[in-house]
């Protein structure tokens, strides 16, 4: 077995470093009805049995993983039968699997999202939920980056159903959040933007260029920023001001904040330069936005420091409230 | 490290056991015009150098692999720069990798189904390839399920490049051959029949289905005779034979048999019941078709018995002709 990138300690790390200051509630009940608002039945269906399949049909191993993914010229009319199948048809990396586990915390994950965007309309300024797994790179019907269920997703779509008219979604992870840009790629009710590394370059190669406007109504309303390696605080913040601007031009009423902290300079798989005061300024960036903001905890590797530079982001964010 | 069901030995197996009674001939060296005809540029320049790219990149490990895939809704208009984005852009499996030999290997596996070509075209009514790695998987532009360069498309089109109208390939490995299928499905001069597992259950899950009848011009030159698990030689044979009567209705001049035999009742991957003497029984079978044939190895796992089952095939082939 080999270890992922994406450890259960990640969770612990910034739990500890938050719990000085920061009030913890445990999420309320997952609801099923705004994931299915995202997500495809049949791929929701496959992740809720994938581990029961794998296990009653003798397969061997600690995971579920796909073999053979639908690529360009494939039959995609035909979801197959077989799990092996299905593990491709539903997914599109060899970078993350299921196990025992995998569903269980996906909805909880996705519970924390909920609750965390409930606060939020119930008039908090802001709240932070401490998910794991991560989200969005998680499409309607495909997992892969360790993502399954996009709470990003799901927590804007519940700020739309409770009657807010446009949300955006601003993405800071090291990675493109294909995802996302994917589920609301034909609407003009969400906006996507997001300050990636150049998919040229780093996973998930192929979705987050520049030229990736949206589609249909939803052109003007997906903005990517990608960057190349090595790019520090100051160009990366020049981007982040470009996706807060496009926020501000198309009036909406709340922000998710998919929050990566693999921007960071020691993250193990990730190149960008930022140190630990850069995440405070990016807190205060985002606060600057002035708006209703759910904070969903997306990527970042670098474990010994991820709770110093998330508990940044949110100091940095309050700060700016509290008008430091 | 997990040992590929694709060894090397497979190789040894198969030859000592023709030894006996067969000439063997080198191959000629590969001619790399009749590969360009077949495949994409950028996809033999991607095969030629990943393996070097890979150690000059400082990766880890003993073989390059995919990690991500550009499935449906990916943007699939730029190729990545970097070495892991290509290894998903150019490929469609987890199931093999690149490393050192890869390159050399595949060369030579298509330089022999091109000297068995050759050797058909200067009168042989029969030869065989014993190719290894194989090639029915391969796209134009994709490796996949142990396959790099499609060693069957290539004699084909040797075929039809030296002037025959129509060439007919007869696919009767256990897996259906995606890359043959893709490569020829918008054309009528290249005749495509398969009997293989239902992609429903096998591998390659996203190709193969009955209702893949050809593109364009192609329509009609492409059969698929899906089959479920547990299938036996009498409804294998009669799959075959759908697929002679239709070599026989489109004036077919030459044949190209993808031989796998992974049919085998003992095969470790495969789900069908073939024993040794249904393996002479399709060569019989074959032979009646009454054109030249060109015989390309492609799978079967179940190493200690291939040598017998190819012998099989062969022999039935040739017994055919004796009128034995």
């Amino acid at each position: 077995m080999i270890r992922s990138w994406e450890c259960p300690e990640r969770v612990d790390v910034i739990e500890a470093a938050l719990a000085d200051r920061h009030q913890f509630r445990a999420p309320g009940p997952v609801r099923m009805g705004p994931i299915r608002q995202i997500h495809d039945e049949g791929y929701l269906a496959f992740l809720a049995e994938a581990w029961d399949r794998w296990r009653a049909e003798g397969e061997q191993g600690e995971a579920a993983m796909g073999l053979c993914w639908p690529t360009r010229r494939m039959n995609q009319a035909h979801v197959p039968r077989s799990l092996r199948g299905r593990l491709g048809y539903y997914g599109f990396a060899a970078d993350c699997s299921i196990t025992d586990g995998t569903w269980p915390a996906t909805l909880t994950s996705a519970a924390l999202a909920q609750s965390a965007t409930e606060a939020v309309l119930a008039g908090a300024r802001a709240a932070f939920a401490l998910c794991r797994p991560p989200g969005h790179h998680a499409t309607a019907d495909q997992f892969g980056g360790y993502c399954y269920v996009n709470n990003a997703a799901v927590a804007a779509q519940q700020l739309r159903d409770a009657g807010l008219d446009r949300v955006a979604i601003v993405d800071v992870d090291y990675h493109h959040g294909n995802g996302t840009q994917d589920i609301f790629y034909q609407r003009d009710d969400v906006l996507y933007c997001s300050v990636h590394a150049d998919p040229n370059d780093d996973f998930p190669y192929f979705l987050g260029h520049a030229d990736e406007r949206g589609d249909g109504i939803g052109v003007g309303f997906n903005l990517n920023e990608p960057l190349p390696r090595a790019t520090g605080f100051d160009d990366w913040s020049a981007a982040l001001e470009r996706c807060l601007t496009r926020v501000e031009e198309t009036d909406c009423q709340a922000m998710v904040v998919s929050l990566g902290v693999d921007t960071y300079v020691g993250d193990p798989i990730s190149q960008f330069l930022l140190d630990h005061e850069d995440f405070t300024r990016m807190g205060r960036q985002l606060a600057a936005a002035g708006l209703p903001t759910v904070f969903v905890m997306e990527g970042g590797y670098a474990v010994g420091e991820l709770g110093t530079n998330v508990v940044n982001v949110l100091d940095g964010f309050e700060a700016a409230l509290d008008g430091c």
